[in-house]
């Protein structure tokens, strides 16, 4: 038994997959949730996801050695808060936000030495969100990045890394700010160009004409724009500092194909086609 | 028989998947095909897809009713000029361009009154190119639209109309202008956005790092910048008119994005993101 007991804090698509996979691995011999929905807690009881659950922090975390905040990003400051108001001492707490260096600050800035808290970010999730949809599954062979800081316990780390290393995936480290920045670029920037490419669109006159040709590549974008747009806000805003950085980049760069477009010049927009078309290349 | 003769020009995925297609449907006597490959007119014969191919288009077009014209778009007009110069009076020409209007235009100002040109554009396609990806069905149950103008004779549309249905397609009609205009929109400003999307994340500095975690987003529009820099780099510089219009309303849309997050806006980003998930809704 890896341990005696595991909390998880929001039993949504994400903390849902993670309390089944670990109720799964028969390497925690207890896990308990928390949900503000009773329906969800009911859910998540009836279908075997926790073993236990209840809308009170206290109540479910008591003796847990581990506790994972699996909330909206917005919500993760306040809940390690108060998981440390009510909790023993040596309690480590670990998260699975998509945005870590805000977060991270500020939760350093009120954790008392005594408790540990491990940054974490599972890269697995799809465009659905609630707990009928978790799968225990869900992280197995799939990447997790945990996001230590100096102030980040050596011990706390290994076994938030056993944890996840126990569901089948694989844990790689990074510090903070380079996470954001690389999830800027990779998944935060594409989120916020498909909602806004959907937006063009949508606002053009005639729109439900325009909207019945998706098929014409507009489709591609559109599973994305498909994700809660409540998670997402929170998550862009969250990641402003990197994001911003990103879209200026952005902008810059179809600033170019703009007006490569605009000056008829076939030869400068093929040869930028053409570095796009060599990148997808690269990621086969 | 529909046809006793229909020539195909330019034997890649489109072209090679009509001639195909009207060869398997049985509705017409001889299907010709003109490629500047001599490699791809033997694949093409030995594979069945025309009954007959040559480099020339005088030698392949004599006695064809219908000449298709399925080559790249900046090289329609120029083809359709070598195509009236060696064919007979009230030859139909069509073609298979994603951009109408700029085409047509130029078209019609040197077509003599005897010949026919009929702009079609099947709403079909895959982010792959070439012969070798054709695909008799292609085009099954798929819609085909066809640009008349006040100079296309109803007989000459209404043949190019039944060689469309002939192999499973609906044909819809639609202006050029209204065409370019609601293709600028879903998908020729969708496949520039998801180059310019690439080449951002490429330009970052340890692009690699970047893009071994394409999988948090990014990985939706690498699909799409997939497709031939050649063939899209002039669809974009075709369309330029109404794609410029689209490019504009995209940048004053990321624009309200970018503001709204450099304010730390939640609500308005929150506002922007719902309206996007509720037009993906609607195209379910």
């Amino acid at each position: 038994m890896l341990f005696k007991k595991v909390t998880v804090v929001g039993l949504g698509l994400i903390g849902g997959s993670l309390a089944w996979a670990l109720k799964q691995s028969g390497k925690v011999e207890e896990v308990s949730g928390v949900d503000i929905e009773e329906k969800t807690l009911r859910y998540a009881i009836r279908q075997g996801i926790v073993d236990n659950g209840s809308r009170s922090i206290q109540e479910s975390i008591e003796g847990s050695q581990i506790v994972v905040i699996a909330t909206h990003v917005g919500l993760i400051p306040m809940i390690a808060k108060a998981i440390i108001g009510c909790s023993a001492p040596e309690t480590i707490l670990t998260d699975v936000g998509s945005v870590k260096s805000s977060l991270i600050e500020e939760i350093e800035s009120f954790i008392p030495p005594e408790y540990s808290f491990v940054g974490g970010h599972p890269i697995s999730g799809t465009e659905h969100s609630g707990i009928t949809f978790s799968n225990p599954n869900l992280f197995n062979s799939k990447r997790c990045i945990l996001t230590p800081t100096s102030k980040t316990s050596l011990s706390a780390l290994n076994k938030v890394k056993s944890l996840w290393e126990a569901i089948g995936a694989t844990v790689l480290t990074m510090d903070p700010e380079t996470h954001d920045r690389v999830f800027a670029f990779v998944s935060h920037l594409p989120h916020a160009v498909a909602y806004t490419l959907i937006n063009t669109v949508a606002s053009e006159r005639e729109p439900e004409n325009i909207l019945s040709f998706a098929g014409g590549g507009l489709k591609d974008f559109t599973r994305i724009s498909e994700s809660s747009p409540e998670m997402w806000s929170e998550i862009l805003i969250a990641n402003r500092k990197h994001l911003l950085d990103s879209i200026q980049a952005f902008k810059e760069e179809i600033e170019r194909l703009h007006l490569a477009i605009e000056n008829n010049d076939l030869q400068a927009l093929m040869e930028q086609l053409r570095r796009a078309a060599g990148v997808k290349k690269s990621l086969d």
